[in-house]
């Protein structure tokens, strides 16, 4: 059972938590608990120390940054006392959580689960602190923002557990964000490998990294409120999942860029000096397009992450002499928007049934690309939540209509 | 160079602490520090488990409240490398700091200090974090409140350092309180066994037991103050104290109750039944009296923490059968005054100077006590600042009256 931010936020909530861990050991299941910090306490740590020095060393970023999970780990160790269920707390050095040296985003190498089951077979729950573990020379280090969901499911492979449970503020994943399409469905079941589309094309509700831990590992992941009682969605193998949807979800992200060099030399070379100096210079590219011109030049088209924007168009000014390119144009107003679907392996036409559904709605589409399980598009950003809920229709995805809500809802 | 809760206060309080300490570095002393947790942190983190179980496990709660020093020792380790000042934080499980598992009030027991050494040999400054330490299971252990003095004088002994600075928000020992006594005047030297004295009654600069541990491995401590740049005062050996004072200081403490258990049977076994029974009740007993009366009954009359005085007066209600006496008195309302130095031990005579000084001032003498270097007497709280500034002139203490300052300094 994990359980995030907002999950322990206070101490009422830290003891809706240990209610909830106390459910799951009265009905006789054996439960590790893995917890972030209180919210906002992280951003506090992190403001400090940036505050002190923006070019702080990592390890000691580490070590202030990792006390927030410290504290929560205690306090619902208590709490859990407190309701006669027997609980110990475990920071990161003591499971030990081994990570690689790469303070502030390190890696999980190796989790030692035997102490924390001798405790589980004693009747005690563990309490992990996620976020952190210990790296080389027993520093403490953390795992990178959003890390408490790679805590969980690393230790939940380690544990060899039944399933690992992610408590958070949503009750679940939807068809596509419900707050754009009302008619939006909670899926029951994603595979591992939708799920991985989907948490990298922005529906963020599990880290993509535990994500792809739980995938290697084959670990169940449920997703659920810890607000509600109802269940979540599991997030499982693909075989698993009996009726394989062509398109599972609509998701979208308006963290990109489009860039384009317009009238660049047409000639052998050209594309691996470009994108060999942004890869150099550690800038992702997304998608690309090529328009071959009439005479010998071209237009290159792709996108970046919005955040190295400025950095790509710096790269590119040092380029204009090597690679002779007319301009360079660049556009923040633009969202990607993807369908995503394991069933769409077995299935051709989903691009077919894309672009009619947003030619449709007069929706120009500037860049497309595609992989085994998703098709993409980037659109101006305005069209953004005309373009969701055009494919969500298209691809059969709305629910009833929700019953009507108050408005302080 | 140990630095206090109000010293780390906050961000531009650290960066203050950053500069002594490379100040010090620069002057060529090689420093370890020792630091507290920010001021208030604590209090609210042990408010969070109050909250959630006033009867929590004591080792979760020491998880919970050793982060307040972790916090510090990350952000002034990062404030100091900001100053170009190689440094590195130490959590007690890290250098370690091995404790006994009284968990909340631990002692240490061992200090291994090489790995520090090797770091400060490389010119890199240790930055220790006070207050706790690692118990047996590798648990953290905290030393109980001011224990960070105590971490300072015990990492100093295990370093074998010349001396340790305890940075504070005075900036000395003085011969009594500067606010009931304005002529009061700041120390340059006192022994350990002056210091304990002081600070058993209430002069609280240092935590007892770190004066105690800094008299056994005779660690010379200098208390000063973190906010002005003057020295503060030297505790250190009895001989290197050249002109011993008969009295150095003046202290007094309104943590005291007064019992007088009316006409109890003056026979042999009566005391001990009834001090024998507070013990049990991990009651303390500090001054004792006892007057003989005409019959054969006596009255006993003694102090306790005003803290422990409902279950003073709940042990004696269960004993009034057996002791048989009349009657309880109970008088919160004192004030133990206390003569301290080490000067006394060669010098008849201190007693008799105090009570003509407070007769003179028409001062009643309740309860007197006397131990090799201190004598104290508890008189009605309503004269306290009359009793100390009779006593602290009666003894030559006073200073040369103050400059005038303005009202808001």
């Amino acid at each position: 059972m994990k359980f995030g931010g907002t999950s322990v936020a206070d101490l009422d909530r830290i003891r809706n938590v240990a209610m909830r861990v106390k459910r799951e050991a009265d009905a006789g299941n054996q439960v590790a608990v893995v917890v972030s910090a209180m919210s906002g306490a992280t951003n506090q740590l992190v403001k400090w120390v940036n505050d002190l020095d923006p070019l702080h060393d990592p390890r000691e970023y580490d070590v202030v940054v990792a006390t927030g999970e410290q504290v929560t780990i205690g306090l619902l160790a208590i709490a859990l006392g407190k309701l006669g269920v027997p609980a110990r707390s475990w920071q990161g050095w003591q499971v030990p959580i081994r990570t690689d040296d790469a303070h502030g985003k390190a890696r999980v190498d190796a989790i030692e689960g035997a102490a924390l089951l001798a405790d589980m077979d004693a009747g005690v729950v563990p309490v992990v602190a996620g976020f952190q573990g210990v790296a080389d020379g027993e520093r403490v280090s953390t795992l990178g923002r959003g890390g408490s969901d790679l805590s969980a499911v690393a230790l939940a492979a380690a544990l060899r557990a039944d399933r690992c449970d992610i408590y958070t503020d949503v009750d679940g994943v939807y068809t596509t964000d419900p707050r754009i399409v009302k008619r939006a469905r909670k899926l029951e079941r994603i595979s591992f490998e939708e799920m991985l589309e989907l948490a990298s094309v922005g529906a963020k509700v599990l880290q993509t990294r535990s994500v792809e831990v739980a995938m290697k590992h084959r670990v169940r992941v449920q997703v659920l409120s810890s607000f509600e009682d109802k269940p979540g969605t599991l997030v499982v193998d693909e075989d698993e999942i009996v009726e394989k949807l062509i398109v599972s979800g609509i998701a979208y992200s308006a963290d990109d860029a489009k860039i384009t060099v317009r009238r660049v030399a047409d000639r052998p070379g050209v594309a691996a000096a470009l994108f060999g100096a942004l890869a150099e210079a550690n800038i992702n590219v997304d998608m690309i397009v090529q328009n071959v011109g009439a005479d010998s030049t071209t237009d290159m088209t792709f996108t970046v992450g919005r955040a190295d924007l400025p950095r790509t168009q710096d790269v590119l000014a040092g380029l204009k002499d090597a690679l002779g390119y007319q301009s360079v144009l660049a556009d923040p107003a633009v969202v990607k928007i993807s369908a995503v679907g394991v069933g769409m392996r077995s299935h051709a036409g989903v691009a077919a049934t894309m672009f009619k559904a947003l030619s449709e709605k007069g929706i120009n589409i500037q860049v497309i690309s595609t992989s085994e399980i998703k098709v993409s598009v980037l659109v101006a950003s305005d069209y953004k939540e005309l373009a969701v809920r055009a494919l969500h229709t298209a691809f059969g995805l709305d629910g009833p209509e929700p019953a009507a809500k108050d408005d302080d809802e």
